[in-house]
């Protein structure tokens, strides 16, 4: 109810803090295409699913308007990606995807060997 | 000059075509402060810095308005990430960006193991 200017609009606590490594991080970037109708409900559907993956630790996603979006997702090891990799619902999504919502991709599975996390000291 | 639909908003070939691994990524993900005075010139000269990094490959960047934004950068090897890491004007904005610009932030450094892309077959 106070005046107080509001700094930090994400809702969750965002960007994930990163975790000690090593840990996994799946990458997606794309170029969406024009054609966005059913994506937000595969994709808020898919982000409950991948809640339930063991090993999963969080994840993180922008998106510029009329430009690029890039998701990050952090699992604890490669098994949990791979899991998700052969989820069928995953895959059908996957491939409505290819065929409608992206115009480019690339995704890239990497392990993470460093990682560090800065929060702005609350002010006095 | 033509009246054909513009499909494809980004100037340069993006998202980064997925290179054959291995290879290394630094995932920047942070929440902005409304203070961004500064930061639009010296993202673009750290931009142009970075190109010079031997084993340097690309950059993708998104950033929700209001909210998230993630920065991904492909190095071949991890000598490259470090001479980055310890770039003097790099050091100086990192600093300057933990006084003014970021709420929060994570960095993960990370060994790509796996990758693909995907591009959309020209329309016939």
């Amino acid at each position: 109810m106070s005046d107080h200017p509001i700094t930090t609009p994400a809702p969750a606590p965002s960007p994930t803090p990163a975790p000690e490594p090593p840990y996994y991080v799946a990458v997606f970037t794309s170029l969406p295409t024009p054609h966005q109708s059913g994506y937000a409900e595969t994709a808020e559907r898919l982000g409950a699913l991948v809640r339930d993956i063991p090993g999963y630790i969080g994840e993180d996603s922008a998106r510029t308007p009329g430009g690029l979006a890039i998701s990050v997702a952090y699992f604890r090891d490669l098994e949990g990606i791979e899991r998700w990799r052969r989820d069928a619902e995953h895959r059908v999504a996957k491939e409505r995807g290819r065929q409608q919502w992206y115009e480019r991709y690339s995704l890239h599975i990497a392990r993470v060997e460093h990682s560090h996390s800065f929060r702005r000291p609350t002010p006095a």
